[in-house]
């Protein structure tokens, strides 16, 4: 079951054209929407950010906003997601190919579910990480379907067993390849400012909202790798991960080895926004 | 009529899902390969920059170079392209949407033929060209689908009724949205090495044998924009803009505002290897 435009349709009906400029440019945006209990987290913030997306890099949605999420709570509905993820995203369309936008095309909007558990394990014990260069594009603040960079980041992490590859631009951490990165030193939460070097992460906003209320101080400042690896806890944040403590990098333990406190604090305050 | 794999069959019966990577991340390399009196164009120059580029994304093409050549002969053959290109792609294939390499996938190769007519008229006359910031990833020497950073740059100059933007980075010129670009300057030729931020262009290095040839001295070297907007001439070379002058850059008029001697050697000594 797949929204096709402004419809919900089986998807192998789908049709995609090959010259559909998502397949050939990359050319789109997208958003992943987490489900809890049938009912999705934060989702005015996702279309939000989407319809930014959209804005920045000059994609007019075929229909409003309030009619994208209609479509999504029916897709919901007749998919009967309870726990999972939500997918979306949009083609600027199905034009011949050439690479100004095309004069006429319909962007296409498609989105499905996809049922899957909370990564409790992982949260719960701690993921490892390694770092590799960052080596994308200037506007990672568009949340693009130009992914290349962040999928050989991701498969390097996995080549070593690991979960996550922490990007490094000119020494500053500046994002994972599918998550925000935070560090802990002497009770005070970093991660990189909202610039265009990262994505604007909305598990990211969250969590700096949960530490004001619990009272842990926070900087949205950049920091280097040496400060990572002299890190006494690190976590990493995303939609799909919510708040996942990270061990160890590039081999190296960061902290006590263990998820820490401040950690932990922020993981039970997310889970009380969840329940 | 579309090279789907290994078959080749009517556009409306090609399936491309959703959760094609080509569709998802822009997982794939591409190539676009010139077709003149029905024969295609350096052929394997091409195909082995397709291998080199799946290669550096860590693709393994679903079957060997051959095949694919043969493929593609009878795809023209039986469409009887005579003058025009050849699009050819390849996606990391169908997998459950996750950014690291999917376990089970087979690589999806598409191709298909586009007719159209050599762009005298901008050889001749020559184009104008605006500059822009070259926010690109920096593995540009893959021809990869991400190339949104590209297409927001060629719709820039579009905006201004020109044909191609120059992309800047640190202030030098690295190339065109999809073309390279070379300048002239006291009778010798200067165009960026081909290393991490330019796509190695087969026209590029045809270009230089062609210089050399003639004995018009060339320098890959790394210039600036100042060296851009001093120069006696400047035109950009691509597959399917041969070598093609450009006169005017953001409004200022190159060298003498008109096609150049230099430029024009090249071109007609480029015309003479494709009669």
């Amino acid at each position: 079951m797949l929204l096709y435009d402004n419809r919900i349709i089986e998807r192998e009906q789908a049709r995609i054209d090959v010259e559909d400029r998502a397949y050939q440019f990359g050319d789109g945006v997208y958003e992943v929407i987490r489900v809890y209990g049938g009912q999705p987290f934060h989702l005015k913030e996702h279309l939000d950010r989407f319809q930014r997306s959209a804005r920045e890099v000059r994609l007019s949605l075929p229909y409003p906003l309030e009619q994208l999420e209609e479509h999504l709570f029916e897709l919901m509905r007749r998919t009967g997601l309870q726990e999972g993820n939500l997918y979306l995203q949009v083609s600027r369309g199905t034009a011949p190919r050439t690479h100004a936008f095309p004069a006429q095309a319909r962007p296409l909007i498609i989105a499905y579910t996809q049922p899957s558990a909370r990564p409790l394990k992982e949260q719960n014990q701690g993921i490892c990480a390694v770092t590799t260069e960052d080596i994308r594009w200037l506007r990672c603040d568009i949340k693009s379907l130009n992914l290349l960079g962040a999928v050989l980041a991701k498969q390097k992490a996995a080549d070593q067993g690991c979960q996550e590859a922490i990007l490094i631009r000119d020494g500053i951490v500046t994002e994972g390849s599918s998550t925000n990165i935070f560090i802990v030193k002497d009770g005070t939460v970093w991660t990189h400012p909202a610039d265009h070097l990262i994505l604007h992460g909305i598990t990211r906003d969250i969590t700096l909202q949960l530490a004001a209320v619990l009272q842990i101080s926070a900087r949205t400042e950049a920091f280097d790798s040496a400060a990572l690896f002299d890190a006494d806890e690190c976590f990493m944040t995303s939609t799909t991960m919510e708040i996942c403590p990270i061990i160890k990098v590039d081999g190296q333990t960061i902290g006590t080895g263990s998820p820490g406190p401040v950690t932990r604090r922020l993981q039970e305050a997310f889970q009380k926004l969840i329940s």
